[in-house]
């Protein structure tokens, strides 16, 4: 029995997981929950799963939660804020943590999970981002686990295994390409939030399915890939494979080439996170190569698409870069949804604050605090200078 | 440093297990060589690898060897026929066997090696197609790992690795549909020897490359599998895949799949076999993918290839029955390569004598060469009947 803590437990991969836990209730037990402030859906989750603990975003959205439970003779601990956030990702009764609250405010409770020891299923990528060296490096000292959930991490794990790591040549990470991959420039700079919101093959978060059709997604997974995989970004080759069905690859020193392919579906990476290295009959489509009949892979466009490019050279540039791209890129993306940015601003904007940006090592979680504060504060002057 | 014995070292897998020697000469050492009657060659391979121990078909061409090392001071031991092969098979130096003899010649000698406690690199595919509960029922008494140098069982095997045995749901064994993938039933019927021989992917022996004209090449690899990793017939699913990329694939239970892709080059599998689970740098092409653009994938026919259906019928039958299926094919093609049979002849043979022979258990290795022996003498009676 796994007992889990779900930090994000109401969005998208924090559904799935519950999913995945509904699935197989002899291998899973949440101790945990913690959420923002869709008090609705997590009070649901808190009926059918029972933590002993839930966390919320802020006192009222506590208040909120707690007055459900008034007249109710089972109620959970509730908590909230980043203490509460903390609390649940080192409960005591759990041994994994499902770290899958989105952005950069999931970097903290990531930190308290691999200091309390706790196997990390790891979906909140900006952790990795921004904090990449701190949060490698901790884990490696408490011993503990880092399993990526992100399908194409956990293509790449899935990949590596079994093999020895000196065999790895490079990592070839595919990219759906998202729903612009074909437009022109002149497109491109006419994208709106809807359209940027259609993502051809997977259902995900807002700030995510922008970012996958900016490509910053996978600039943001390449970072990612560099530190759980230890390669440098030179080693990371972005193929974009418009079917998304193989979710990425392993090439070794031997010419041999490992890929995981699946149909797109968070609860297959999900389960392999919390049960690796054994596999669960996952309730999901399967993989019909007969009716898909045909995968195909081309290069990325960093010209038409200079997110990616961006996240390359601030991964080769290190310290607390990628953690002003991040942050960056979150209030960029933030702003064209409230339609005050265009898209192309968004790679404009994050291309200026690395421009600008003093450097650093990002050693310690001050360091990358402060990355992540002065990037927000002068996306923000720039995002309101350049409003539409 | 690795002590080879290579069996049907002047045969394709022979010839490229030797490539690999001389690109790692720090890691492998050759104290045995055995091949049939292409004496040139093997006599070059000797000067070459020095290997302790040589063995040839019979004695006119143990003879014909004995005279090029005369005036020498160095020479090989020379030994000859079944006996020599099952000598160098077993050979003390040895803790190696690369068993590449074509055709079930190649039964014995690998048996001989499994008996010996080798470690086997396993490319001939009628070991276990005739008589695969005893080799691997020995091999598992001995405590011998056998690891497949097929491309598609190669890829089975790494598409393995790091899984726990009862993840596995089924195997995804790719053809690459051969020279005839979208012939008429009118074109197959007139197929000729040459036209046959000319695969587009790979650069085989000449019986091989006619079974995969025929598919047979694809059936015996589903018998094949059957053996190696313990699975039913049903659960091996052929995937048609011109591209011969992708060498083959494992679904497992949560609907992941892992593939293992590679440019066609069998240095690649055979370097794997030979150091697994390590990898070496194997001077080979390198995959690129954008160069390719697809892979196309889709189910086989097995109207029109009715040797592909055989074999299933065969596996599912067990027992001696691929034994037959397997004699008979060799018989047939050795008649087709010879222009006295039609290509379509082949499984109409295949299938006269499956309807025919009695059946009976596999359990010894008499029982294997009596099924063979009749199947090739009631072929040969067929072969001569049909001639056209």
């Amino acid at each position: 029995m796994t007992k889990l803590s779900v930090l994000g437990s109401t969005g998208s991969i924090g559904r799935n997981t519950l999913e995945v836990v509904r699935q197989f209730p002899e291998r899973f037990q949440v101790v945990g929950l913690a959420a923002g402030c869709n008090v609705d859906l997590l009070k649901e989750q808190i009926d059918r799963f029972r933590p002993a603990v839930a966390a919320v975003r802020d006192e009222a959205a506590a208040d909120m939660l707690a007055r459900f439970f008034g007249g109710s003779n089972y109620r959970p601990e509730i908590v909230w804020g980043s203490e509460g956030y903390r609390q649940v990702a080192a409960l005591d009764a759990a041994d994994t943590v499902v770290s899958a609250i989105v952005g950069a405010a999931g970097l903290e409770p990531t930190l308290a999970a691999v200091e309390a020891g706790k196997r990390l299923a790891l979906a909140n990528k900006e952790a990795l981002v921004a904090a990449g060296r701190l949060v490698t490096e901790r884990a490696k000292a408490r011993g503990v686990d880092i399993i990526p959930v992100d399908s194409e991490h956990s293509a790449i794990f899935q990949s590596l295994q079994g093999n020895p790591r000196n065999a790895l040549k490079r990592i070839l990470l595919t990219a759906s390409g998202g729903p612009f991959l074909r437009a022109t420039p002149e497109e491109l700079a006419r994208v709106t939030p809807e359209a940027a919101l259609k993502h051809p093959n997977w259902s995900m978060g807002r700030k995510i399915t922008v970012d996958s059709a900016s490509l910053m997604n996978k600039g943001l997974e390449v970072i990612e890939a560099c530190w759980l995989f230890d390669v440098s970004p030179d080693r990371i080759a972005v193929h974009v494979h418009p079917e998304s069905i193989v979710h990425s690859m392993v090439e070794y020193v031997d010419g041999s080439v490992i890929a995981q392919l699946g149909v797109p579906d968070m609860k297959i990476p999900i389960a392999y996170a919390l049960t690796w290295p054994d596999r669960l009959p996952v309730e999901a489509p399967v993989l019909d190569l007969f009716e898909l009949r045909r995968l195909t892979f081309f290069p990325p466009d960093m010209e038409r698409f200079p997110c990616l490019r961006l996240a390359y050279e601030a991964c080769r540039e290190g310290g607390t870069a990628p953690a002003v791209l991040n942050a960056a890129d979150e209030v960029a993306v933030h702003a064209f949804l409230e339609h005050r940015l265009a898209f192309m601003d968004i790679p404009r904007l994050i291309e200026s604050l690395l421009d600008r940006h003093q450097g650093g090592a990002a050693t310690t979680l001050e360091a990358v605090l402060d990355a992540d504060r002065w990037a927000r504060e002068e996306a923000l002057k720039l995002a309101a200078a350049w409003c539409r």
